[in-house]
């Protein structure tokens, strides 16, 4: 197993990539190839443990964070991102990994290495905390205008991977709405539930905002604009609760004692809201194995989407998920 | 000033509201009309002090929470929503408040007062618990599907709100995006962006989903649809984390003195993100003031709601927004 992982997207340093890609190389079984400046590289890697398991490959170039992404995957030809697919495309890697520009991740992906069979569009799913497990939440981004097909594609690619890469078994598809009545929800939904309804998946209907961390469910299907919202606001949200705890307990003598003796169990919940422990958001729909991660990851968020990444890559779930968005489109032909 | 609030509404129950309303006329200078079961409203109010802030008005009939809005509003001519907004109607009240079917209420205020001058589709704001002070979201589920047009009005209408009744002036509109940039949204972000740009509104332009929490700005315009996600998951989500965080510090000796320490504190902090604080959803675009409160108000979120409604009703809010969206209108007709 070879993940190949860029080093050089993200607003993380190099340095920050690299621990972490040393990190899974040592606790697992994965041979990591770091793609970026090959000086930078050499140094990093120099002293470090489990040189075996690591390598690098040499780019000139990178996609910055705000570059529009089809237009510079197309231009930078020797791009960090599009080695590391050009890796995956020639059989070097098995996957790739990078906390980049996640635009230009999932068009480098498609330039490389094609759409899986039977999609329409590939998607971005991302976990996020619930209270009974994590819950993937798919579209995040990459298409902020749907058609219903897409959306039910979406349900689909995202029950093969639960199912094969986290082995949980049927797992639970809901459609984000604004009520869980079958009437309630805007045109696209309306449609949309239609498919699922007349589909084998597990279906439980329309899903609100609230079921995301509450609704004992592990899919939820929505578009990319509502996705993006929902995992931003979730990260923003998180990030100003803990502050504002934080400076709620500073505030008094008895809440500084509060916050001391609490520390490590209040740190432990913080965790749970962090998007580092979910190992990164894979690409769902496209012909390999892709995960991108948040641009500040920090070490373990890289090494957990490595993890995460090889586990993708190595359970047949691309396989999977080819053969079961054949047999659901053939049903949607006959709708 | 008085208050029409329906009694009979929601999840919580007629005492709680009841309570909530007792609670406002006894501290401001608010009279209160009952809309409800006279029996019910005759016993709940036998024993209370201000009786003569508090007053009554039967009806026979409620909406109930799953009914469909417009429908149940046609049909019930004698529900509670009704007959409040016939009190606004006749001049009796000022105002009304109800935490039952949100849709319902928009309906019968519509039916009853008619639109503003000036707009499209009336929507529902709603309060979000930001860094910085608290943020109006608008819509936040009464119009699933909005053309631009739709958009650049709940802009005017919050900004009118903002100002006159919260007396903040010149608050930041941000409209809900998946990304800063100038190019990032869906076609309805893109088109409406360009409409804003031209205004003479506070506009900074597309703001993300973190960007409610903590992004210093006062207004953020989005559809109903994402509105709804929006405000449902973060309420979800604080629910999660506070519930969560509690369950972490009951699980040891030094998190159970920490949260027995911390008790204050952490009830200061978890009030900050309850609804309740925060009086209620203003209908927008209404001809006439309407607050919707949440389906399980608690006591304080109803007494909080009524004095929203009272502050809205006495600043002149209503003159000042229809005579902006007049503005803005000729100017959306000028680009």
């Amino acid at each position: 197993m070879n993940v190949a992982v860029d080093a050089m997207g993200g607003d993380c340093s190099t340095e920050t990539i690299v621990q972490g890609a040393i990190q899974a190389a040592s606790e697992f079984d994965i041979d990591v190839t770091l793609v970026g400046d090959g000086h930078v590289l050499t140094d990093a890697l120099a002293s470090q443990p489990c040189r075996d398991r690591m390598s690098f490959r040499h780019c000139s170039e990178v996609v910055d964070m705000d570059e529009s992404p089809l237009k510079a995957v197309r231009k930078k030809k020797d791009s960090s991102i599009n080695v590391a697919f050009g890796l995956l495309k020639s059989g070097v890697s098995n996957a790739v990994v990078s906390a980049g520009n996640s635009g230009a991740t999932l068009a480098a992906a498609v330039l490389a290495l094609g759409r899986l069979n039977g999609v329409d569009r590939p998607g971005i799913a991302s976990f996020f905390p619930g209270e009974d497990g994590p819950v993937l939440l798919i579209d995040v981004g990459a298409n902020v205008d749907c058609r219903p097909r897409q959306l039910f594609q979406f349900g689909i690619m995202a029950q093969a991977f639960i199912c094969s890469c986290l082995e949980i078994e049927d797992p639970k598809i809901g459609l984000l709405s604004i009520g869980e009545e079958d009437k309630k929800g805007n045109e696209q939904v309306l449609s949309t539930r239609h498919l699922f309804e007349q589909s084998p998946l597990n279906f439980v209907g329309n899903v609100e905002g609230r079921d995301i961390f509450s609704g004992n469910i592990q899919i939820i299907v929505c578009d990319g604009f509502v996705g993006n919202v929902a995992l931003k606001l979730s990260e923003g949200m998180a990030q100003t609760m803990i502050k504002m705890l934080d400076r709620e307990l500073r505030d008094s003598y008895r809440g500084k004692i509060a916050r001391f003796l609490g520390d490590r169990k209040i740190k432990q919940f913080i965790k749970t809201f962090e998007y580092e422990e979910y190992g990164g958001a894979p690409l769902l729909g496209v012909n390999g194995v892709g995960i991108v991660c948040h641009g500040r990851s920090s070490e373990r968020a890289i090494k957990n989407a490595i993890i995460l990444a090889s586990q993708y890559a190595s359970k047949g779930t691309l396989k999977k998920m080819a053969s079961q968005l054949t047999e659901s489109n053939e049903q949607v032909e006959n709708i």
